[in-house]
């Protein structure tokens, strides 16, 4: 039976009808359950999914209590967890650190809507799988393939010849100055710390120039601002 | 004493040190007290802050049990809200019906890195001083002059002459194809139903165009990317 998710888990869940649907459609091969609150009152495009590739359609409130906070949250998805190898021959994001779930979903998003499909975590980082983040992807998540590395240069030997362009306060090179060339790696470090002054020394880094009455762009702001301007209308 | 904060108070508060200090650097005589925890170590920035601005400093460990449920929120400023006129000779954002206070502070933050200091909300909309957006502006909503108006005529009433480019997914002329006109209004509408098709009208409407791997962009990322577009290193 449904259990609050771990990290360790094999399975992950698809909190919310829209969320399920899209996972439905995208990796039926991948969901091992469906469960639906006895609110839920529209059964018409979830029930022949489900019936399609014979995945258990169950009703439970209990599911809802144990898995979902939110109010507004009828039907949930219990699915497989995978991993994926990137494709060295794409565009990848790679993000160094990552810490705060709802980032990650967000910038999940940008990158399915900017058509880059192949995303590097280097460890430690959120949970891509956090139901959190699977939520805040809006479904993106399942057009990504992604891997977690332990280290930059672990991900490095695995990535092919491409350039790279880490994401820094410290770059002189603005974006608007950059002259892409393909394939890349778009590099960001963690939310509050940035990358380390060692990547300064990697591929040709990058600023964002903003003024000075703030800090930093929030990280899915930035990166999505880099996917925007490298690959918008390619 | 400090209450529950409701949209009909004068007054709203900074929850967090940091976020504190910069309402004490940009708004002094917008100050009425600043609370801080006792688990608060180190007040030699925010106690000089204080003393020359005459602002009374009151330990309170109620004070947060009242205004945040964030375990490291150890001060709070509880300040005087206003309404500002808008500057019109100077560029706009103009939200239209935004419905959630962090997407509000998110777009805040990325108006001041990008020197767009002026935004017009037309009701219905999520408060500005809920602490919420307040949080996450980062204190940029500091650096912001901002007006509600009943309907978007009415704001045009009072813009002064300037260009509108409404964003929105039935626009036919991408983002990166507009050749600015200057000062303009970026117009952005809600979260879940964007602008109605009667602003396909108005001025020149742009897409950023995306792949049919997402519905949209999430708001703070669109409103962004137009910023970064328009007005970064103008």
């Amino acid at each position: 039976m449904v259990k609050r998710y771990r990290k360790e888990d094999d399975h992950s869940y698809t909190l919310g009808t829209t969320l399920t649907i899209e996972l439905l459609k995208t990796q039926p091969d991948k969901v091992v359950c469906v469960y639906y609150h006895s609110q839920l009152r529209d059964l018409s495009v979830i029930e022949p999914m489900c019936k399609e590739h014979h995945i258990p359609l169950v009703q439970s409130d209990k599911a809802f209590n144990i898995l979902s906070q939110k109010e507004n949250c009828f039907c949930i998805g219990e699915f497989v967890k995978s991993e994926f190898a990137l494709d060295p021959t794409r565009n990848h994001v790679v993000l160094v650190n990552p810490s705060n779930a709802g980032n990650l979903g967000t910038i999940l998003r940008s990158m399915a809507g900017f058509g880059v499909e192949d995303l590097a975590i280097v460890s430690p980082g959120v949970d891509i799988y956090d139901p959190k983040t699977v939520r805040s992807s809006m479904g993106a998540l399942f057009h990504i393939r992604f891997h977690y590395f332990d280290t930059f240069d672990e991900y490095v030997k695995v990535c092919g010849k491409r350039e790279f362009y880490p994401f820094m306060l410290k770059a002189t090179t603005t974006l608007k100055q950059a002259q892409p060339t393909f394939p890349c790696s778009l590099v960001f470090g963690n939310e509050a710390t940035g990358l380390p002054d060692s990547f300064l020394d990697v591929g040709t880094p990058l600023i964002i120039r903003h003024t000075d009455h703030i800090d930093s762009l929030n990280l899915p702001i930035a990166a999505s601002i880099a996917l925007f301007q490298f690959f918008s209308e390619r």
